[in-house]
């Protein structure tokens, strides 16, 4: 099995300061944010610059531009529901270190990013979602379906299609958890590959609190055969049990070492 | 689903602390690590005298009266090649918390531990090997099904089975982690009851990697099923993982207090 890929989730306007940066192209926090995830050992960034309507594309290229030229080509994911924008990130993007991910299509409104995707031999994260939260894992199913017809009939491979169980908040949905990591061993199970927002599940749980259950989440989700996630990073103890199930799962090779590499 | 069951594993003659204080009927050492393990979480207390050949009985009588006496009939795992002196510890034990453990039966030379627990309506640890180590599932699921027709035979409940896939050690059988994982599915799948000495994977680790592995598999295995298992209750990392793993199966009600209960 292939490492687990992290994507780090820091670089999002709903953080004041980067909302901030990208408004005035001010590459210092950016750069800062970046090298702390990828000193941390996430695999891919996310780069999420919200809306951005009129001015879109020009952010998304300068962001690309940015990271890649100081990061070694550091492999992205273009984030926004602003199709005109990742077309733009994209036709400045070096793939030296992987593919571009689109984040993200669902089944209903946002199916088309799926083409936008396969024009583009772009990854896609799919969010098994129609208009609403699935009720149940069939329906979770469905939506999965309809979104690899629609990849497929693109000409996608099914490799480039992570499909997003939607982590939902245990301070409300306790009782759905356990549905989730069914439906993340339903989609290993058919051989596809998975993400998601890991650190939905611990919303509004004091600070201290979040790490913990995270952890506990992205060991359960992984035993299901979740293969990525996009996650902060700088989390130290989800990062350590990351690097950790990937050795049981026998996905590194254990060296004492393993937690520094 | 119920919560987890840990069973604290201090009270045991490898550390020679312990193994002075059961010899020298020292009450103090051993009550010590007793309440530190309780005031930790700990469910059960194993009482691990090792071999004890001619003293044995005795020995056990006086841990289980010492133990139950100080600390509100705290239910316990009697755990010695010995049976007299598991018989001898079941005669003062008081069943008020729960039914006392024998630790432990094999599909080999230790199957009649499982008659001792049937006559003595005990619970039973079924460690799943033979005269060694399983080659595989099949090897691990035939010696189950040995002890589960044995025990049955002998008029036990299946509740009071607790099957034991034996935690294989990383450093030399890291490939086989993924078996141990799907052994405790399958038990889960067939309602069996599952324990086991966790720390086990970990072995011959840096000490400040143990609680990091350690949890991770502990999410792992409870994400499989796994009901219980032997743990030290004072690793602060493990118990914060099995309670928030107890929160994601919904064992427990979430409460942001969770982890202080």
């Amino acid at each position: 099995m292939a490492k687990f890929v992290t994507i780090g989730e820091r670089l999002s306007t709903t953080a004041p300061a980067v909302n901030k940066a990208f408004l005035e192209r001010d590459p210092e926090p950016i750069l800062m944010r970046a090298k702390q995830q990828l000193d941390a050992g996430a695999v891919y960034l996310d780069v999420n610059i919200g809306p951005a309507e009129s001015y879109g594309p020009d952010l998304m290229k300068w962001a690309v531009q940015l990271l890649q030229s100081n990061f070694d080509n550091v492999p992205l994911a273009l984030d926004t529901s602003n199709m005109q924008a990742i077309e733009a990130g994209i036709s400045v993007y070096n793939r030296a270190k992987g593919k571009p991910i689109v984040n993200s299509a669902d089944a209903a409104g946002r199916i088309e990013y799926i083409d936008l995707a396969a024009a583009n031999d772009a990854i896609i994260i799919a969010l098994c979602n129609g208009e609403g939260i699935a009720a149940d894992n069939d329906e979770r199913m469905a939506y999965c379906q309809t979104m690899l017809e629609r990849g497929l009939e693109h000409g996608m491979e099914t490799d480039d299609m992570w499909f997003d169980p939607l982590f939902l908040v245990i301070k409300g949905m306790q009782d759905k958890q356990m549905d989730i990591l069914e439906f993340i061993k339903m989609l290993s199970d058919m051989d596809l590959k998975s993400t998601g927002g890991l650190s939905n599940n611990s919303n509004g749980m004091p600070k201290h609190i979040r790490p913990i259950m995270d952890s506990a989440m992205v060991a359960m989700a992984m035993q299901c055969g979740l293969t990525s996630a996009i996650v902060n990073p700088n989390d130290l103890r989800l990062m350590e049990t990351i690097k950790s199930c990937d050795v049981i799962k026998n996905n590194i090779l254990y060296a004492d070492s393993y937690l520094e590499l």
